[in-house]
């Protein structure tokens, strides 16, 4: 019997397990993972040097597990960025050196596990990058055929990367949009799973093992305030979860501030934070491709995470990106790509404002590594 | 009282514990590292999440460290291309997944903790790519100013990653060893240190760690057989180094097989190997730049680990390097750059001629992150 159902994040109906279900059958929401009949060692797999609390996974046994050997990140202090902050606690979470690049690999890995538990052979996604070359990674390592759909505008390393890993790439002009829909047409006329790293609760059950590696890795106290880049909420929503579960196991008392930052151009969850209207621009360029999400499907949901934990969302601009990106390489030599840099220039104007205090501890995911962009050096 | 001195390979003078001295003052033969007094603990640094057998380090206390999160790289089985390549057990130590990409953040780290400890603030180093940004990163980690010598040649990417490190890139015409004439001189001329991560005996002591790792990852025995990528020997020897100590501590009985593999094209180890004369052909040009040594330094070295350990020396061409660089993603989802996959291409070789048995045990290093080469896909 299976320990995993699958219910509405909305209306809370209940769905069973399975990788061909990914919006509610009712009302079209997204869906998120319920766990019964826990056990302990039900629940699967744990990475070897693992010592934490037991993680609930939704697979059915450590032989399932699609590994490359994701998660188990460093995480360093910041010593020196600190300091020009005015922050005497920084850590990074060093999301980058993950197998293929990005924080991606955790949700991946479980995504992918599950599907060659399901007897999946063939799956479909889309993305911009790095869900991409991670979801082809993983699907290599599994022996499941990858179909990416990419925007033209794809940056060709990212693009590249997808195709060595022997996925194909379907290159779609127009919108972001227009390359979901594509992705979606096709698994419905070829009857293949859509793999999506946005829709799938699995993803997020990757994500979410984030939060019990850092309630490992700082061990005294969690971190006051964990400032992310959030674009389709896929590390946002899993760190929440991981914390939550973390907190209902009576592993700790209190969930860090979720705060979320976004670009300038493309800013929906910030906006609605504000209680803002806002409506994408007809070029809504921004160098930080991994959070130009103009519509996710999991806004509500991220709006609960900042209520929840008193997060504030807050917006950046490009120049701010760069300059940060810089700074981070030249002061603690680390190389992250514009996207996780926002996170910084966000921690900056959280700092000024007063969100957070000087004395308290703040911890930033470096979600994607610097060497898959084509920046500027 | 230091707990170490330097030794000459060659003429085994001492020499006294210092950035500045890299060749034996008596011989100019490389120098090796040498531990005395040496007390439980008084080695200094251990990585947070290390439970092996104590490693001895050139450092003098923890504090000492400069660390962006290297080693404790993922070991994973290769299933799939073990059964293409008819073993039973290979497996893969993810060396690209590294703080800059590649295996020689392990050495860098060490070297440039010694420099900081050492009060050094400004370096110089010689490199084709990886080396040159793993000193640069963590010369920016220590605040350290960099000078890197690269020769006109380097891959763009490579040389962009050290300049956003704030280091100083100096790009030099003419041949490999001109840019390290290039360096030598600037150092002599300004007084400055040579943090050379061929010649210096610190470097050494960061791979080595290599070793430890791997004999906690596959604790019931060591591999039967080790094949690596092989061009100064920064891996290769320190890796034999990590199991001298772990034999004379009796943590194992036997060191694996050390093989090394060469591109055809700069083939002086393979050449000394088969006892034949080789001189660089005026052309030396292989896809495989982390290896294109002409006249390794420690070359003499190189040809005692082959010796003590029975390993074999191969060289193989670059279409069979860009072909075993495609199967690793294909099968595995692992995106090396073309010097890693060299190693497959030269175990599918060792294999055949039945150098190596289907029976034993063969781990492979990834040296270095496909992302930093601009190859095909």
């Amino acid at each position: 019997m299976s320990h995993i159902t699958l219910g509405c994040t909305a209306c809370g109906a209940p769905h069973s397990d399975s990788m061909a279900t990914l919006r509610c059958t009712l009302c079209r929401s997204p869906l998120e993972m319920r766990y019964t009949n826990m056990r302990e060692g039900s629940s699967g797999s744990q990475t070897p040097d693992w010592a934490g609390p037991q993680i609930p996974l939704p697979i059915h046994g450590a032989d399932s597990m699609v590994s490359l050997g994701e998660g188990n990140t460093p995480c360093v202090e910041l010593t020196r960025l600190g300091k020009l902050l005015g922050l005497t606690r920084l850590y990074a979470k060093l999301e980058h050196l993950n197998p293929t690049g990005s924080f991606k690999d955790r949700g991946a890995a479980i995504m992918m596990s599950v599907a060659r538990e399901q007897g999946v052979t063939e799956v479909v996604e889309d993305s911009s990058g790095n869900a991409g070359a991670s979801v082809s990674a993983y699907a290599a390592r599994a022996g499941i055929k990858a179909h990416i759909f990419v925007p033209v505008s794809a940056p060709p390393p990212k693009v590249r990367q997808i195709i060595l890993y022997g996925a194909q790439a379907h290159s779609i002009e127009g919108s972001r949009e227009a390359t979901t829909e594509a992705a979606v047409s096709y698994c419905t006329e070829r009857g293949l799973v859509y793999a999506s790293h946005i829709l799938s609760p699995y993803f997020l059950e990757g994500t979410k093992t984030f939060a019990y590696e850092v309630s490992r890795e700082l061990p005294q106290a969690p971190p006051d305030h964990i400032v992310m880049p959030v674009g389709n909420g896929s590390l946002f929503i899993g760190v929440f979860k991981g914390y939550g579960e973390l907190r209902d196991a009576e592993h700790l008392s209190e969930i860090p501030r979720l705060h979320c930052v976004q670009a300038r151009a493309v800013m929906p969850i910030v906006a609605a934070y504000n209680g803002d209207k806002w409506s994408p621009p007809s070029t809504a360029n921004t160098i930080a491709g991994g959070i130009a999400a103009a519509a996710p499907a999991r806004k509500q949901e991220m709006l609960d995470v900042l209520g929840a934990t008193g997060g504030v969302a807050v917006a950046v601009d490009d120049e701010e990106i760069l300059r940060w990106q810089k700074v981070l390489a030249e002061r603690e030599g680390i190389f992250a790509e514009p996207t996780s840099a926002a996170a910084l220039a966000g921690l900056d104007q959280l700092v000024k404002r007063g969100a957070i205090q000087n004395s308290e501890s703040v911890l930033v995911p470096i979600t994607g590594s610097g060497l898959k962009d084509a920046t500027p050096g």
